[in-house]
């Protein structure tokens, strides 16, 4: 475990002085300096506890028996990237599976906010994720999740987060602030538990993460803005961009695996020639199979490169910029005396190989292969076994009832690469009491699995294609993450939810009552405790398998899993019933 | 008072969406922002509980009956100015006293060092000034001195700072951080006792002002650098500049009264294009002529622009760039949601006149005028009554006795417009066995102020060529603030000192035993009571009362008071003897 900087004080000042040795030197590189935003060639990097001690022409009085010296060759020596907003839970792995798969990529710090499994298993998950982020090798900061359920009301989350709560967890050691606050028209009513939140945290002199997921940029914005949030990486132009850099919040531009939000906004510093530092690269979401073949943060800062940014701009975006956010600057973000010494060494700054990756003074990567063990802690009962059904389902839980020969029903329209759903009316046929899917209309359930009361609420969804007798669990399930069923016939969704509950959560494809691809999530039903590579594999696996169903859809599997975000328009189902997002009001199946 | 932010919070909201009324509106202004580093016409800002509500287009639905409307007529709407470094003592005015000439400048921030008085009254004295500022209208900060005695051995103050205190203090409302750690040798050396008051700071999450007053970048910079010092202001070239920056500390570009180290520095950012984000503006030290004739931080501000800096960059580096070095970057340093509403209008950005100046959301000044009191503590005894000589002294406490005719003796060797003295040597004369000064040797003691014992050290300076029976006496006597005298004739030396221990300390010129002119600084003999004005006017009347007696030195008052600094060489007097700065040891008056 890293030592807190003032018990490395003294041992910083003695191998700085070339009294004592250094425990790590790293010789011959050219400083990639983000203070100054310039490269400086001819150097030495002499790290002890973890720590910069020096950075200077000759690290050599430094170098000791038992020193570790690395050659830069001339090699950029560039501070570890830093991911400034994301959700661990996105790539199904856990602290320790996502640090390990991020590593080679260079990435040494993470601010992550675990909203999912905080709907799952409310306060407990958050300090699971806590406990297991502190022992990673990389810096993994926790934020503290603030809307947990998103829908008070409209959902019903495993446990729900209070503002109590906050401000418990505000106290804790690796909670670097609030977590992006999505309750924004609560926020600009004034709603007291929001406020409170966001003032707890501040009180405890931390960073309120934003969500201010809308075009408006009226009084609406004003009052979000002036409610506290200190940053937001919903934006997705330049003018919103620019807006809340303006207002004095930082914009965090996002590439995840399905948000393209850099281009858009980069132009604010590319072409308006803004102030940077107030801009802050995340990725907000990965999918595994996004760090397995594309990367991370460095993946990030390429395309931001790409897209025209000055390559030490856009590194600053990454490192300085993200830790004077969190106020970490003097704790991490640069090569400098007293910061973690997190150090990628790379021979090109606009191609960005990651050719070795020390964090804490630890060379953890070399050629994109991790080597350092990304330790897991012992996730207890409570975690693994979340998936409560109460009972063995039956084709009967998903029957939905109706009298007469056919009903007018609110069916959930997807729209292909649209987030938003349509909501659509379908005339469907009665067969002995039962409401049966049509032509491209087949049945949705959200199946409650926080309580196990067995509860099952029908609908209908349009827009899969899906041909045969098909069924698609999943118990990722934003954001309250019971479990969505999308399928066309009763028997085949209770047999693919059943597998879920034997699992202990994840996803699953079925046809003809047998098993064609399975992710195993055991942990709180949305994460893996295997590798990246093998996880990507599976969700690829899934992807195929959705694809044999008949469904072409882009990104089917991501649609299947939102059908329950119950903040997007238009019509989503939840626990509590089907929901008109466009007036936040439970509404009836029938019409 | 202020509110803290949460408990505005609620209010700042509802302004913001427009369903409260604000405190005050400012109207149709250019908005200066440091976020983004741009202006932008047509805005209006709406201020609540002290604090900016709203940025925007059209504050209109926030104005109420009782709301205040300044209209800015298209003048620009800047940040108050902040110095980050400075010493109130140095205008011989309390903070009271310092507040009340700057605001008229545009200054709203002040992070002070009150060193000065820590030398005289130890821990209280840092209070007291917390105290008196904590309640002005401005915002002033107050940074725990660091290092009192400046020379330990060498000097005795008037009440030692332990690093216990230091601690203490750090947790005290209003102490930002640890004041300018001039001790780099003990820094570079690892010594306990300042590695303990950084360590202490850092603890407290609090900023460590440095202080590294040497131009040596090799092994003891980097010590130093190592030891937690977050920036310094005594760089006085462009190389020592860039330097601190590449390190991870901020550059404190100073321009005081007789500080001129802006120009020499800025060409980092005006020709190698740094980014300037690290770089920062301050004085250090103001004499109250400079803040009535020719201002504060508009004066530097004005200074960096005449130096070829962009103008927006510079407001940023007195602005925003020093909110953020402190950590106050989402308290105040911009015009944005949730800071103090502190705000200049002025009509041009270059020239920068001062037009209206709004502090915490009051108009505290209007064309140079203040227009708020500046509200001043009481006093007490011990600080009021700070100068204890024990006893009237008389023209034998100032005799050098030696035997035979004539000595060859140590001579402080004054020299014009430089720091350092030399350390010369004269033969002089005995008679009756008293040293006698001869030529432009004269007579120098340290009186001891603080526990009256009666001690007087003498010795002998040359280079401020007084004629006649003249002395000059001070209690500002850096850093340990007891009494030099210089003086040509022993009885008029005693004559001076007396009177500056009726009058409770300050400075004055004496000739035939009579008084020519004084300043009176009643308050730990290192401040007055009175305004600005009357201040300058009456330092200006010293100076011309030392030119009278055939000084014509520059910056001659300065000279003397820095005669007992023991930590800048060559040759130095204290109340422990005679100090040789080169070996920092106490040497015989007698060669």
């Amino acid at each position: 475990m890293l030592k807190p900087w003032i018990e490395a004080q003294a041992r910083l000042v003695e191998v700085a002085a070339g009294r004592a040795h250094a425990d790590l030197v790293i010789r011959g590189g050219v400083w990639v300096n983000v203070h100054t935003r310039e490269t400086i060639p001819g150097m030495d990097v002499a790290v002890a506890d973890g720590r910069v001690a020096y950075v200077g022409p000759d690290a050599g009085p430094s170098v000791g028996p038992d020193t570790q010296v690395i050659e830069a060759k001339g090699r950029y020596m560039m501070p570890g990237l830093i991911d400034a907003h994301m959700h661990v839970e996105s790539g199904m792995l856990t602290p320790a599976g996502f640090a390990a798969a991020v590593i080679p990529h260079g990435t040494t710090t993470m601010f992550h906010d675990p909203h999912e499994i905080a709907n799952v298993l409310g306060l407990e998950g958050v300090r699971l994720m806590r406990d297991e982020s502190l022992i990673q090798p990389i810096s993994m900061f926790t934020q503290m999740p603030s809307c947990a359920p998103s829908a008070p009301g409209l959902e019903t989350t495993g446990a729900p987060i209070t503002e109590g709560e906050v401000a418990q967890a505000m106290g804790w050691d690796g909670i670097i602030g609030l977590g992006e606050m999505m309750n924004f028209p609560g926020v600009a009513a004034g709603d007291p538990q929001m406020l409170g939140e966001i003032a707890a945290t501040r009180a405890a002199g931390k960073t309120v993460g934003g969500h201010y997921a809308s075009p408006d940029l009226g009084r609406p914005f004003h009052a979000y803005v002036a409610g506290g949030a200190a940053d937001d990486h919903e934006t997705t132009s330049e003018a919103q961009g620019i807006a809340r850099v303006r207002q004095g919040m930082g914009c965090m531009m996002r590439l995840g695996s399905a948000w393209y939000d850099v281009e858009t906004q980069i132009t604010a510093i590319t072409e308006k020639g803004l102030d940077p530092r107030f801009f802050i690269l995340c990725t907000d979401d990965s999918h595994s199979g996004t760090l397995v073949h594309e990367g991370h943060m460095n993946r990030v800062v390429r395309h931001a490169i790409a897209c025209g940014c000055d390559p030490l701009i856009a590194i600053q975006m990454a490192t300085i910029n993200a830790a004077s956010h969190f106020g970490q600057e003097r704790e991490l973000g640069s090569i400098t005396p007293g910061r973690r010494a997190d150090v990628i060494l790379t021979s090109d700054l606009r191609a960005l190989p990651i050719e070795a990756v020390i964090a804490q003074g630890q060379l953890v990567a070399e050629g994109g292969r991790l080597l350092v063990d990304c330790p897991r802690i012992d996730w207890p009962e409570r975690a693994r076994n979340s998936v409560r059904l109460g009972k063995e389902l039956a084709a009967e839980d998903f029957e939905a009832r109706a009298r007469g020969d056919q009903a007018r029903v609110r069916v959930i329209g997807v729209v292909e690469n649209q987030a938003p759903t349509k909501a659509l009316e379908a005339d469907l046929p009665i067969r002995e009491g039962v409401i049966e899917g049509s032509g491209d209309v087949c049945q949705i359930a959200l199946v409650e699995r926080h309580r196990g009361t067995g509860g099952v609420v029908n609908g209908f969804v349009s827009g899969f294609g899906y041909q045969g007798r098909v069924a698609v669990a999943s118990t990722v399930a934003h954001d309250s993450h019971h479990m969505i069923v999308v399928g066309t016939d009763r028997a085949t969704m209770a047999a693919a939810a059943n597998h879920l509950g034997v699992v202990g959560g994840g996803v699953t494809v079925f046809r003809d009552g047998e098993e064609l691809a399975t992710v195993a999530l055991p942990i709180a039903g949305l994460m893996s405790d295997l590798p990246a590579t093998e996880v990507a594999e599976a969700a690829q696996a899934i992807v195929k398998a959705m694809q044999d169903c008949g469904c072409n859809l882009n990104n089917a599997y991501m649609q299947h899993s939102l059908l329950a975000l119950v903040v997007i328009p238009e019509l989503r189902i939840s626990d509590l019933g089907i929901v008109d997002v466009r007036s936040f009001e439970l509404v009836d199946l029938i019409v």
